[in-house]
């Protein structure tokens, strides 16, 4: 068993159906997915979802739960939300085949792969908490994937990735920065805007949207962290 | 539209759980296929096949039912089995994605692809009416899928071998920056850095090495690189 892939950990948001979290978690087992992470579902445990995990109930049994996406993958350095259709704001898009690569490549950091609700999919707060955004191809004209299928799909990429994998030596990277010091790198840019009159929360223009998603986007290692906190901290301390 | 793959038949054998017929047609129509067999159902038609289709009861409505199997393929040139476990008598088995290929050679013959019973699959009369075996690879300690899991795979992979040359995925892009562009910022944002401070000529640290290997990675568009420019004057009109 290759645990790199393993440790992708499936995030489902906000889910309505408990039968839904249970077919996810049998779709995961099937693939040898065990990671399983619930924001916020609308009923939990339940007996519906342990009856359609159909002897996958170890994963519900193990199952993570948070009350907000940010606390569920605040230790992953790669989060990869799904979205049905393509936003106005176009995010870097993966398939399903090269969301499986992203993974693989990964190389034993934490990654979270983001389920939306059952009718309205994950809100732009939570997209913006992603680096990636992962789009299933489906008929143009019915594109309504239940939940647990599209769960089963992506692992079933997932699964097919990592045997492929299996016996192949990873390429050495830097670490990437874990998402809750993203929020602390986005916290201080907001703040350093603000105190040199460039960022006006009462007019604010998309503006840390859009560096949420260029920095996102990028996925910053350690060393760049650094340099770009460095330089925050140096701009506020000359305006004082 | 490629109806050359369109064409291929999804043959549900047996099928117990009248909830599966409908959650395999919501699978199917998902990747544009809408070609079902149903040999000898337990329950059919029937409200919760309706209520689980979920909007693709045109599939069911147009189903075709049959009383055994061999009526269902008799106009087939092509049939694929599918079964969960290696049988003791091999057969050419064939991969998901093998399948799809098959079928995209298969140049407007029929073609079935046939799902057993949920419980127990084919029988070895039925296996024999296939010329090939198509196994979906699982856990090997859990390979329990469910039907309609099993469909929206097979479906996924005849769609994207579909899409192959259509580009699956389609990228909205908003228009980058051109190099010239990229140029004046790393000129601009080294100024500043140096204006503040920050960046000492004689002691680069590799400062802006690392910067362009940031920001060239993020690919900045037009707005990105308004924001930040706007950002490096008003820290420099600070300084002054």
């Amino acid at each position: 068993m290759n645990s790199i892939i393993n440790n992708a950990r499936i995030v489902l948001v906000g889910t309505t159906h408990p039968g839904n979290i249970g077919a996810a978690a049998r779709a995961m087992k099937t693939m040898s997915q065990d990671n399983l992470y619930l924001v916020n579902p609308k009923e939990f445990p339940s007996a519906v979802a342990t009856a359609r995990a159909a002897g996958a109930d170890d994963i519900l049994a193990n199952a993570s739960i948070h009350d907000d996406l940010k606390s569920a993958i605040s230790d992953c350095e790669l989060v990869i939300t799904t979205s049905a259709r393509t936003r106005s704001i176009p995010w870097p898009m993966v398939s399903p085949r090269e969301c499986a690569e992203k993974v693989a490549k990964s190389n034993g950091g934490n990654v979270a792969i983001v389920f939306g609700r059952e009718n309205s999919g994950l809100s732009n707060e939570e997209m913006e908490l992603g680096n990636l955004v992962l789009q299933i191809p489906t008929n143009a004209d019915y594109s309504s994937l239940n939940l647990a299928s599209a769960v089963q799909i992506i692992c079933y990429e997932l699964f097919l990735k990592r045997n492929a994998n299996e016996g192949v030596v990873k390429e050495d990277k830097v670490p990437l920065v874990s998402q809750e010091k993203i929020e602390m790198f986005y916290e201080h840019l907001e703040e350093c805007m603000i105190e040199i009159g460039y960022h006006d929360v009462n007019y604010p223009r998309r503006l840390m949207h859009r560096m949420r998603r260029l920095f996102n986007r990028a996925q910053l290692d350690e060393s760049e962290w650094k340099i770009l906190r460095g330089f925050l901290a140096k701009i506020q301390e000359k305006q004082k």
